[in-house]
């Protein structure tokens, strides 16, 4: 038998809550959160509902009031505005009053005598006007008094549909025997910026302006103004730690290297020291610093690179030989991927008897950085890492620095994915490198934008990482670097390229069937001539501002996919919240044909009807097009610009011979 | 940092799993439980899981092995062979032998050298002899010095390649670091009847076989013989107590009955006794319990209707006037929906100080009539009463009779139908009675049997009952009344009706508009002619002869519907789980016309294709069809006979002018 039979309301099917309530949704500063749940008990009684919430660590709930939405459905909502954890939960009770009230409604319009509810009502306002204090309390014992008077009938019924007295005993409800649900759930506050980012990647040892040195922090600091122009808002930078030397790969991944060549930054630690120090060759810790600051003033954030491996000469080798795993004949055991080999680096051995010192220390790695006022890392390869290892990280460091944004460089099974973006990386790669199809696209979007995943994984779009150059780009050239450019940047509320590699159309790769570059930075300084007139700089500011403008592109919650005729002409929608700003794309996905399609909208999405006149407006183009109802014509030319993104323009008035849209 | 962070496995969304494991899944003695989950670990080691269960309360687990799915989603499958309670749990752990074994097969492909792999080999094995004991322990030990010695190396790979070896030590698993799921699950197991059953109710009082008299369990008894004719394994009575006085019903639910009406049988205690008396017409409980006995040895289970309400001449209401709400007046508050009253029924107030006592005593109502003998128990309007309750008195009463079924009689919101499932009914009313279209059968039935619904909810379908006449029946004349009882008998595992109300076609309102009986039962005492030419008892025994001859029918899981030209006619079947058993289905809705239409069947489901050649054998009428492919066309003529119920029968052979069908 339970503490107390009379508990009669049941709270079940809370959402959003994830795995029971075991990982955290995600939400950024200004936020909704949005609650609802079957919340109902046995009989005909009316209940009330509460969505309680609270920053955690404080000792005090706020309630807000949850409203039925029908068949047993209540919602409710609450915004966040401090970075770190929220909790929420749900209370719900049987609720006499209203139940009374309901009911005497009913009374009344049968004609029944009321002089026994009447009484039941009084002493209803009197056990409230118990629960309530001073004024509201005087007010109610007057008002169950007045129901006890000889007041005629009417006059009574007129005082109990009063909406003061109403919303005044909808203040001291009845709860002592309510439910409470059974678990606290929880949400991640981030920076906005975790929801909506710019990335730009680059290696700043290819960062000389002049052909021939190794770039430099200092370098880096001399193009901030450029990235900045382009619209970038993070700017991730390759390990900057000291490389290996032995076992060092030279140019085009080979195993014989020449003694000036660089290596590989993902081959971390040498004698410099390791994950905590700075290759010398890219400068000293202030001027690190300096670059921070300085990208800070430009609206910029520095994103750090974080690769949990070694090269053969990191100091934990020496130091620490019992965190990697040794081979019979005495050797450390190298990374594998049988029957590939990569002797170059050695993995941390994560089943070892000294485990929790390897953590310890490995937290202390993003201590340091984060001490140095990085507040972006991005991690390479989690996913060879334990899980928990991530879960306790990034909880034990958002903890001091709520800021902190993780992105998770996992391209590995769909679970193992999610289970990294559950345990608490801010924003996660994803396959979309991989999607070039119309099909492939939605399917892909739909998943990751209409499905629980949108309330713990943040996509981040790349169409190009040093390690991928997909084929769509190895063949489709200019057009294809558009068309992949605008999906990114639209489809995506975050994303990113990998440049100068990007604007500047590098795309030959290193064999035929590989996605390596052919010389790829991996392994050697590239020079590169930022000033081509081919260069894709000035389309990606032109994205990157309209991304800006247009509130519509700062989140993925509301992307809708449009029919369209033809498979090549993908076609999507993004509203703002308000519904106020709406952005509508079209892209040619042949690189090289026109094609056109007629493009069937769905109307509720757009607040469009088969009537309607409005305009569209292509944000890149300047060209206006002002379109009827919901079935219209676009044709794209890969060779002049691949893709619309037109701004939806609303009609407002015809006057004379002009048209107004807003 | 969690205790060890070396558990690497990770296991998530199991299923079966109800509101995070709070409630049981349902079962039948000898049926499967299949359960799946996300099984995997970070990095690319392989995984071993397995499904663990137990009887509750034994302290051994059975484990059997899950095998992948791929995608990260694993399986495994137990049978459940005893009453009560089964609890499942799924171990998985990273497996590094299998790894090792997987990694060696690449390399031996890769032509690499083996012999330190070897020596790694021999370690695990070592390891595992460990773990082992006696005779395989030694032999492991044998095996691992082999991998160590001279032995050329193609030898050592034939060694651990063996089959033989590979099995024992997959017996003998490194578990140390193993996970397991953060909850054990549980499935309730209950008697064949729970799943599979045919129910007739009867109102005992009416059962005389002569005009005048008041029916007795005497009378009841001496029908027994044409129930189990009919095929019906449960015979369900109206409540069995004293009827009050006080405000009693007359006929047709009139304020003013004469002296020998009986009053309706849900108003129940007088001064003969309350819920663990019978009504002195009905006879003694000697008759009672030889009614019960005699039932059961013609294969029928009583069920008694529990109803949790007291007349206003119940002793309740005098001994424990705590138990009820008392009006301002002084009176005790009868059962209302405003402006509705019902003032010959006072309900129990659940929400009083002593509910305590009133939940102890409810729950020796079920004792009592348990200890008769009664395994049945019909529970009238549950949903009005508080599910705690409920929860509580069912799992009590099974722990002690697991064995015992509840029928939840609630017609209400799909939730609290749906919560009264979770909390232990082992089957529940639905809303069958008012689903008469093509679309409404089809997406009732689809949720009923193709979501999580069919783990804990069994439905049982009522063409009519004591309150419900519904408007086809009504209009649709013979016709309605035969297709609505082949509906409820093919649609549903369980089914019942009201008889002989049913087999005799009562169709008269109360008025126009009302789903009530005129001269109801409820309020009268009636007198049937059994042995009326046009009853469908003829018909009823055919189809449950056809229920009991097809396993098919003996589930829900495995309804298909298909595709149907015409609206007014609907297809579907069922399969038994090993597919042997086909019964498929085709039923004319329209009570007044011939119509034909072109079934379009599902090929997968019926494990046919366009150019397979069968034999659709009707049950009923004993037609053969032979069919080629997926279109065919049927005509149903109501007059005659509005439904087919075909057997499905593969083609064999061909041989001369005869063709032969299994």
């Amino acid at each position: 038998m339970q503490s107390d039979g009379r508990n009669r309301a049941v709270i079940e099917s809370v959402k959003p809550e994830l795995d029971s309530g075991r990982w955290p949704i995600k939400r950024v500063l200004g936020e909704r959160v949005t609650v609802t749940a079957d919340i109902f008990s046995d009989g005909h009684d009316l209940l009330s509902a509460v969505l309680r919430h609270r920053h955690k660590g404080s000792p005090h709930w706020t309630e807000i009031a949850m409203e039925p939405l029908g068949n047993d459905r209540w919602r409710g909502q609450f915004g966040v505005h401090a970075l770190g954890r929220y909790e929420y939960t749900i209370c719900a009770w049987v609720d006499h009053f209203k139940t009374w009230h309901r009911d005497l409604k009913r009374r009344i319009e049968a004609g029944q005598p009321l002089e026994v509810e009447m009484e039941i009502g009084a002493r209803l306002i009197e056990r409230c006007a118990e629960r309530a204090e001073g004024h509201p309390a005087d007010q109610m014992l007057a008002w169950s008094q007045a129901l006890r008077s000889e007041m005629p009938v009417g006059e009574k019924v007129d005082l109990v549909m009063d909406s003061y007295l109403l919303m005044m005993l909808a203040r001291h409800p009845d709860r002592s025997l309510g439910s409470t649900y059974d678990r606290t759930l929880e949400v991640v506050v981030d920076p906005p910026r975790a929801r909506f980012s710019a990335w730009y990647e680059l290696f700043p040892r290819s960062a000389a302006p002049e052909p021939g040195r190794h770039g430099t922090f200092r370098d880096v600091e001399a193009r901030l103004p450029a990235i900045a122009r382009m619209g970038f808002d993070v700017l991730y930078l390759p390990p900057i730690h000291p490389i290996g030397r032995k076992e060092r790969k030279g140019p085009n991944n080979t195993l014989t290297p020449g003694p000036d060549d660089p290596g590989s930054p993902w081959a971390i630690g040498g004698p410099e020291g390791g994950h905590k120090a700075i290759h010398p060759e890219l400068g000293t810790a202030e001027d690190f610093q300096r670059l921070v600051e300085n990208a800070r003033e430009q609206g910029i954030e520095v994103a750090l690179d974080i690769a949990f491996q070694c090269s053969p000469d990191h100091p934990y080798v020496r130091e620490h030989p019992e965190w990697f795993q040794h081979r019979p004949d005495g050797s450390v055991q190298y990374a594998e991927n049988p029957p590939k080999k990569y002797q170059d680096i050695y993995p941390f051995d994560f089943q070892c008897a000294a485990w929790r010192e390897l953590w310890e220390e490995l937290y202390s790695i993003f201590e340091h950085w984060a001490g140095q006022g990085v507040r972006i890392f991005r991690v390479d390869n989690p996913h060879t890492k334990p899980f928990a290892l991530w879960d306790w990280i990034i909880g034990r460091l958002k903890q001091r620095w709520p800021e902190t944004i993780f992105l998770s460089e996992a391209f590995t099974r769909p679970r193992v994915m999610y289970r990294l973006a559950k345990g608490g990386f801010t924003q996660s790669y994803t396959y979309f490198a991989w999607r070039n199809s119309s099909h492939g696209l939605r399917e892909y979007l739909t998943e990751l934008t209409r499905t629980e995943v949108c309330e713990f994984l943040r996509p981040n779009f790349w169409p190009n990482t040093p390690d991928i150059l997909n084929e769509y780009l190895q063949h489709g050239g200019r057009p294809a670097f558009i068309t992949r450019l605008v999906l990114a940047a639209t489809l995506g509320a975050s994303y990113g390229i990998y440049g100068p590699a990007y604007e500047l159309i590098e795309n030959t790769p290193r064999e035929p069937g590989s996605e390596e570059y052919l010389g790829s930075e991996k392994f050697e300084i590239r020079h590169w001539d930022l000033n081509r007139p081919d260069s894709l700089a000035p389309l990606i500011s032109q994205l990157n501002r309209i991304r800006r403008e247009n509130p519509a592109l700062h989140a993925n919650e509301r992307l809708v996919f449009h029919n369209s005729s033809n498979d090549q002409i993908l076609c999507y929608s993004k509203s703002s919240e308000d519904g106020a700003n709406i952005i509508l794309v079209a892209v040619n996905l042949d690189p090289w044909n026109t094609q056109g399609s007629w493009l069937g909208l769905d109307g509720a999405a757009l607040g469009l009807d088969d009537h309607s006149r409005y305009q569209v407006h292509d944000q890149l183009s300047q060209e206006r097009y002002n379109w009827t109802g919901l079935i219209n014509y676009v044709q794209l030319n890969p060779y002049t610009l691949p893709a619309h993104v037109f701004r939806l323009r609303r009609h407002l008035r015809s006057e004379h011979d002009f048209e107004y849209f807003l």
